[in-house]
């Protein structure tokens, strides 16, 4: 009997989910779905087969939660399992902490490892838990894995990952931890179809989503991250501040009679690109904006992106490819176009027409470094590593 | 009459203080002291001419503050005047705010502005301004003048001056100001005898003293620099922890049980070279030492140095010059060669032999950059600045 796999993306009111099913070692997705509005007045689930056709929408009553919501996707895809066994699920969990640096099967004590990062990861980690648990209880013996956005960061020279707070610190875990570390994961392993070279030398991938960072991969491996602690260090986002100096956290402690928690919600929730357009968090709207904030708030973005490149460009020692990927990444012609036009220092030479299609190669063909734009694939490789820890 | 004037540079337990005359328009140093040990059970202060001869050298009683030392140098330099009018003094200041883009003439209302900039220097601005009182007090009519270490930068791109958060803090003056703006601006109006194509090109500065940032000069004018909002961001200082992730704050504040004036102390006062050493926050003696701990500290200090050594070339869009200055840059030649050698890729050859010997150019012939060393002189800034503002 051939084996199917779960992979679960839990968020704070929608859970992402994915069926594979595994044919000599490889994972395919078979099916697909979303709960949304968990915990909302109206709620709704979704699933589709894999060339995008909706087999299930139904509404979730008010009081369905993640439990519920969860037990009746699996109903409805062990039904469809055609003779294949659902060996486990995996979960993309953000934060692993100082002890992860690979997927693992998921244990107690394992959990209560990880819910000790809740505040490090407030946007993501306490969702991620959840979805654990909820299938822990309506799947009680369905085995479950966790795979770290921390884990591939984890191996970065000790340089890399510290802080200069006192050693003290670093034994409690305050380190550089770098996240999207599936992304790039799943960059590194796609990147030697599309440039051998680059795949062994030094790459520079930038994961910009909702969420961003850039990774400084060599030879695909990671070496440095912008990302540090928190997911809210280096670039800015749509509503995260990105590279801040410490000063003003102390600043507004001090002087705006702000405490923690309205310092997180202000950092973490009405900064990046919503609070300097005070428009929106969304990168297309902006584009498609005629006002000035909109245009300060692009232009802040890409001058940041373009200081992040030159210091992962030191921490590589040079340049061989850059990987745009992650929605914006994917999608954003004219934040690409702005990013490569101020890095054309390093040898890059837009190709205008190729970058305005979205393709492969964004560069002419006498770029001296290339730039790609690869779409990612996080859920693939939690399904790999699902396969592996538990195969 | 020919002019004389006072500069005046003030630190926590010690003033720093020159008397230079003015011959030409160009102003000379006659006089350099220093009272030392202010507030403690034992002070002193000594004078010593333009040849480093020592002329006075008296114990201060247990009582002698701010106003008693400066009231004593002062008399003993007005005896000395030789026919000089002594037209006022200057004062170097850490933190200009939002307001103040060049030296000013010290009036009542200015005074009250810079005293809402204390918590934004704790280490500086406190002092700066209780030597500017003290003054005030022993010599009511005396011009003063306030040199900013924040005024060259304010001429930055607004981009590079802002952080991404809610518009309303921007208006409240949370921006990046940078500091050493008095260094660089030293260093920028000397640099075209050294290097005139660099002079007029892109060059990045680094001033690393026991404060330490770095600049981005393009045509002489400040485009960049590391530090942010106050002294504590970009470099790691000798007890200054640079760079950090603002989620360390709030993890200091919701899981250490630190408050405000807590993690204050920990980020001025027990991090940087300190703190990642636990030996010293002395270059000299981290270099000095065979310990694992202090190599570390130093490996970090190069490291994060690297970092935005390239973070800083992508705001200029490339090098053709980098200019090291300040005690550690004038002097420490092992961590110069550590970052010019992880610099390499940027077309920086180093010349190990004229690097050992502290030489003004420490590069090789053919290197594609060159670097130089520079010794930095704010003092003569000042001395500038406060005959121009008087004057």
């Amino acid at each position: 009997m051939t084996q199917a796999l779960l992979v679960i993306n839990a968020g704070s009111s929608s859970i992402k989910f994915a069926l594979y099913t595994v044919a000599d070692g490889v994972p395919t997705p078979r099916y697909r779905g979303q709960a949304d509005g968990l915990g909302a007045s109206i709620g709704s689930l979704q699933i589709r087969d894999n060339r995008g056709e909706r087999l299930l929408h139904e509404e979730l009553p008010e009081s369905d939660g993640h439990d519920e919501a969860l037990d009746r996707a699996l109903n409805w895809l062990e039904e469809r399992l055609e003779g294949h066994e659902l060996v486990g699920a995996g979960h993309r969990v953000v934060h692993g902490g100082p002890e992860f640096s690979r997927p693992v099967r998921i244990t107690h004590s394992c959990l209560h490892e990880l819910e000790r990062f809740r505040e490090l990861a407030p946007l993501h980690q306490p969702h991620n838990l959840r979805a654990i648990h909820a299938v822990a209880r309506v799947r009680p013996h369905m085995p479950q894995v966790a795979c770290f956005d921390t884990a591939v960061h984890r191996q970065q020279p000790r340089v890399a990952q510290r802080f200069a707070l006192p050693r003290q610190y670093e034994n409690k875990g305050v380190l550089r931890y770098g996240f999207h570390g599936l992304s790039y994961e799943y960059i590194a392993s796609v990147l030697p179809e599309h440039d051998r070279r680059a795949a062994e030398g030094r790459t520079i991938v930038a994961h910009l989503g909702n969420g961003a960072s850039m990774c400084a991969l060599h030879d695909g491996q990671s070496v440095a991250s912008t990302m540090g602690f928190t997911a809210l260090d280096g670039l800015p986002m749509g509503q995260r501040c990105g590279n801040i100096d410490p000063g003003v956290i102390l600043y507004l402690l001090q002087n705006e009679g702000m405490d923690a928690a309205g310092i997180e919600d202000l950092l973490y929730r009405r900064s990046g690109l919503l609070g300097l357009s005070g428009i929106s968090a969304d990168m297309r709207q902006l584009l498609e904006s005629d006002r000035q904030e909109a245009a300060e708030a692009v232009e802040y973005y890409v001058y940041r992106a373009v200081r992040e490149a030159g210091s992962l460009t030191a921490a590589l020692g040079g340049l061989d490819a850059f990987v745009f990927t992650a929605g914006i990444g994917e999608n954003a012609a004219p934040v690409r176009a702005a990013i490569c036009e101020r890095l054309a220092w390093l040898g890059i030479t837009l190709d205008p027409e190729a970058n305005a299609r979205n393709a492969g190669c964004i560069t002419t063909a006498d770029s001296q470094v290339p730039v790609y734009v690869i779409p990612t694939n996080e859920e693939l490789m939690i399904a790999q590593h699902t396969l592996r820890v538990l195969g």
